[in-house]
């Protein structure tokens, strides 16, 4: 508590004096927005620091990227028919409006950096915020739109407005904040070239308004071709600055350092590792919640206990004994998958743009589980379609965990950068952050081709496996370190005992790396 | 991005720092505990901050105390019965159950302290967190159980179970962290008596499982009973702290200064303010998802646009009008609530355990607004039902914005301690934060009435008043303002003009805050 006091004070104390640098600037700057609000002319608490606002918004960004997989999961799946049929009506529309919406509201959420540029707002820039906030949540309604009626060019003119307007609003946050440069980063603040990054931002942030313009415009003509747009346009960032960046790396060319500071989506550009960790955790949270949410669903209706268990509870509830397993399997795994991205980001001192991506995909599988948790308490045990539901489960699991994987090679790629001294390549806590990471794309794929020999596996099996991984995580150092002990024996037998061999870590971690991080 | 390195790095001396204390005060311990995992006799990579740990934790606390209206809000009203029959309906299960599950959520957050002691955490802890957060996850369907079967003991024993394991993985945590001093708050590790702290912490979190115990007992004697005890069980630490706190204001007991510092429960121990927010927006932020969740299952079916509209859509939407607008209605009515939130605990200096009850309440009637929102476009234009809907909306509305300005109230009764100088009584800023804190509940009262008044008022008009709220909170700080000056000019007519009295408060507002605020 006494912390928390202690920051408020700093944070205040800053905050007082950017008032006092806003209100010299004030006094020259002059501005077309300058009569739209009287806020500003007020006293010191009118401006506020836009933290709560950035987690606010995160928090509501990931909740609607998620959420939107439960009208996947709640798709009724018919028990006569193969499930490979169903599944395949599902791709078409219901998963890829998914996935379209998580992509489209995670490039939203990257753009949402716009409050790293604006680090102290006023209630006007608060209810802007609220007002875009509220547009990007009604986008995922325009996307089940296009998915249902995909040759009516309706659903596209409403996407097309909703991010235009979205971008206007964004543009007048930008406008207004930067005739109060109090409101601005404090880079930014004592930058010479302000008018720079204005426009370079301003240029950013209408990029993609001005293409669903286009989008709008071509939807009457040919409406083939919007979609195209569209695809670009979440692609977008990723594609042109991939482009540009090769293109520096071919040619040399040294851009100005001004320039490469925020917007510039090149894979390096690093992110706010705590928005990182937000988004993930809101929609790590927001998972495990829905599961619990399907659940709820298993209170039986009393006329039918009465009826047909003879007023018995217990009898009644046994038939949704499969259920609890699935939803206790199901949450051991949203769980520790958590757990693991928790443990990876501990060691990351530093998050890029490109790692920021494969986290989205990791957690756009992460997304997926309670559709996978769905499937498999739904169909009868032993039969094909069951066999099927758990290898989609193996599926989004394996994709799930080997994106987190994947964020840990990018990481050791530039480690001296991204990770912290003590478990870069070499260090027995580097072995051991890889045996967790691999765990769960190992225990997957193992599951997966269980399935394919054994034609006894079923459902409950799997959820019972999926409780017992905790416990190997557990064990996993012990493991790593036995692991890591035969193969020092096997490969170096003469090296000195195990004794010095701690000192020495313990030596190698001694390394000044604050001198590294900065 | 500089900033979250410094501090990283900063954590991270801490750790080191801790990691060395720890690594002494481990020879000389000795606990039962101490075989069981291996993880601590690791390098210091294995020790982590609890901050993020705990964000989660309150992410997913959040979100399930506030997912549970869920039920109750898709609860079918039929349209030709009265609605306040099916609301007594409703009233007797459903929101009961929405309403205690809040609680005993709020009740589980509270208790989650546990992480303000034991501030570092290793992989066992983690874990061990996890399991205790599957299990409270798992008690809002043990409530559902227990409302729809009140007389079957199932439910109660479920309950039962839940709380009493959780309460043995609690006292594990706890038991686990003073082996390992190093991982405790730095006040309990310079502590002498740290035993103490122990045994304090344990009769807390061990109290509730322990009145479980006892109503699982008499759930086979007399099951009234035990519903009894589980009331008491919710409102235990409020009840028995306020009477020792009377006890002790009416006796004049001086206690220890040590037993003061956590789970005391009095009315003003303090909250982390931090943890407040955070739990705040995650309800807000679920609140206003699940609005766009409902509006989701308005994509018409394709065959009906075909058959009913002759293949036009704009048609076939034109039936969801109001429903869009009671969308955008009810999303700026939350979003405005958390904006009147944010302007509120920005000017909070510390939260009390008091002022986190009135916020608790506050954000239960908040939580109520999908179901209002579900009411109000329910029911034919014009109708005696929809009058009454409109009238639920307006009192669950009221009372959101009624307990947040009881919050203020109180935070006035202890201003130099709990308000930052500037916003204290007599100053504009305070007369413009009550104006924001009542802004709500008058309008809420205002619609009421003329609800009465009016029988043409219908769901459009009061959906298109909560969209032109907004503006009135742009237009607040000129209207306080000219009332401030009118009521200047009616009883003070001689005080001087303008310009000075703004200089006055300009230096009222420097004095040294972080004097008082220490």
């Amino acid at each position: 508590m006494g912390e928390n006091d202690d920051s408020d004070i700093i944070e205040h104390h800053v905050e007082e004096e950017m008032e006092k640098k806003g209100a010299r600037s004030y006094a020259g700057s002059s501005s077309f927005l300058e009569s739209v609000s009287p806020s500003e002319r007020e006293g010191h608490s009118s401006t506020q620091s836009s933290h709560r606002l950035l987690a606010y918004s995160d928090a509501l960004i990931s909740i609607i990227a998620t959420v939107m997989i439960l009208p996947v999961a709640h798709t009724k799946v018919e028990d006569n028919e193969e499930l490979r049929e169903s599944v395949q009506v599902l791709l078409t529309t219901k998963i890829a409006v998914y996935l379209m919406t998580f992509l489209i509201v995670t490039v939203a959420w990257a753009a949402h950096i716009l409050f790293q540029v604006i680090v102290r707002i006023d209630d006007c820039l608060a209810l802007l915020n609220l007002a875009c906030m509220m547009l990007i949540t009604f986008l995922p309604y325009t996307f089940s739109l296009m998915a249902t009626f995909p040759e009516n060019v309706l659903g596209i003119l409403l996407f097309c407005g909703c991010v235009m307007v979205i971008g206007i609003i964004q543009s007048v946050i930008v406008l207004y904040a930067f005739s109060r440069p109090f409101l601005l980063n404090e880079q930014i603040q004592i930058s010479e070239n302000q008018t720079f990054y204005k426009h370079h931002i301003l240029k950013v942030i209408m990029r993609v308004p001005i293409m669903c313009f286009f989008a709008s415009i071509f939807s009457f003509i040919f409406f083939q071709l919007s979609y195209v747009l569209l695809a670009i346009i979440i692609f977008l960032p990723y594609i042109s600055q991939c482009l540009k960046w090769c293109r520096s790396k071919a040619i040399q060319v040294e851009e100005t350092p001004d320039s490469m500071l925020f917007y510039t989506y090149l894979p390096n550009e690093p992110l706010s590792k705590e928005r990182v960790e937000a988004f993930s955790d809101g929609v790590y949270a927001i998972v495990a919640t829905l599961l619990i949410l399907d659940i709820e669903d298993n209170v039986p209706d009393r006329t039918v206990v009465q009826k047909q268990f003879g007023g018995s509870l217990i009898a009644a509830l046994q038939g949704y004994g499969p259920e609890y397993l699935a939803y206790f399997g199901s949450f051991a795994t949203v769980g520790l998958l958590w757990f693991v991205h928790h443990s990876l980001f501990l060691h990351v001192t530093k998050a890029t743009r490109f790692m920021g991506l494969l986290n989205t995909f990791s957690l756009a599988f992460v997304g997926g589980l309670p559709l996978a948790y769905q499937l498999t308490h739904e169909f009868p045990p032993n039969s094909h379609n069951e066999l099927e539901a758990i290898q989609i489960s193996c599926v989004i699991i394996f994709f799930a965990g080997i994106f987190q994987l994947a964020i840990w090679v990018v990481a050791l790629y530039s480690e001296q950068e991204t990770l912290h001294p003590y478990v870069r390549y070499g260090g027995r806590e580097h072995v051991f952050m890889l045996a967790k990471l691999a765990l769960y794309p190992c225990i997957a794929l193992g599951m997966f081709f269980l399935t394919c020999i054994l034609s006894k596996f079923s459902a409950p099996i799997f959820h019972l496996m999926e409780i017992t991984v905790p416990f190997a995580f557990l064990v996993l150092r012990i493991l790593v370190r036995v692991g890591l002990a035969l193969l020092r024996l096997i490969f170096c037998p003469d090296r000195p005992d195990r004794r010095t061999i701690v000192e020495e870590e313990a030596d190698e971690t001694r390394v000044p790396f604050n001198a590294l991080a900065t």
